[in-house]
């Protein structure tokens, strides 16, 4: 097993005002945006209730890169704007992990 | 607003084999019961094709109790044998917050 290293995740928990169209495909096209970034690790994402998205970084610049990215901040934008009751980002360090 | 405090978030993801009765009887009770350790902040929970539950804590002894629990471990065992085709757990430091 190689050594673990610590990296990042942005927890990403949101209510939606309504689900549009125009969201989902934004949505798709972050995501797809998200994965080309230099230092992304992965994204993992589910929704009911509540949307829960993940994504998985290797350091910190590389979220604030990826948070300041042009198109990424029109998203936002619109997130708040129109998309979203509430949401609430936390920035956390994976400090351990263990599958099965 | 108050300084913020770091806190733990255990993100864990999962792939589930197929959808039971029992699974749904325990994941409620599972988490009905880690509402009530010492320690627990709160929990938040998706499923579409992957699970995703994350709880918050106050610290990493919070953590490792209910990992400890009896009831839970017994959840575990089930979860491994019966109900997960794959399952992952990160334990994070969350460092930073904002909301919207």
């Amino acid at each position: 097993m190689s050594p673990f290293s610590p990296y990042y995740a942005v927890i990403f928990t949101s209510l939606k005002k309504e689900k549009t169209e125009e969201y989902e495909r934004m949505a798709e096209k972050m995501g797809e945006l998200a994965k080309q970034q230099v230092g992304f690790i992965e994204m993992e994402s589910a929704r009911q209730e509540i949307g829960i998205t993940i994504s998985y970084w290797d350091s910190l610049d590389a979220i604030k890169r990826w948070k300041q990215n042009a198109e990424h901040l029109l998203a936002q934008e619109l997130g708040r704007t129109q998309w979203y009751e509430h949401y609430k980002v936390r920035i956390c360090l994976v400090e351990r992990e263990y599958e099965y």
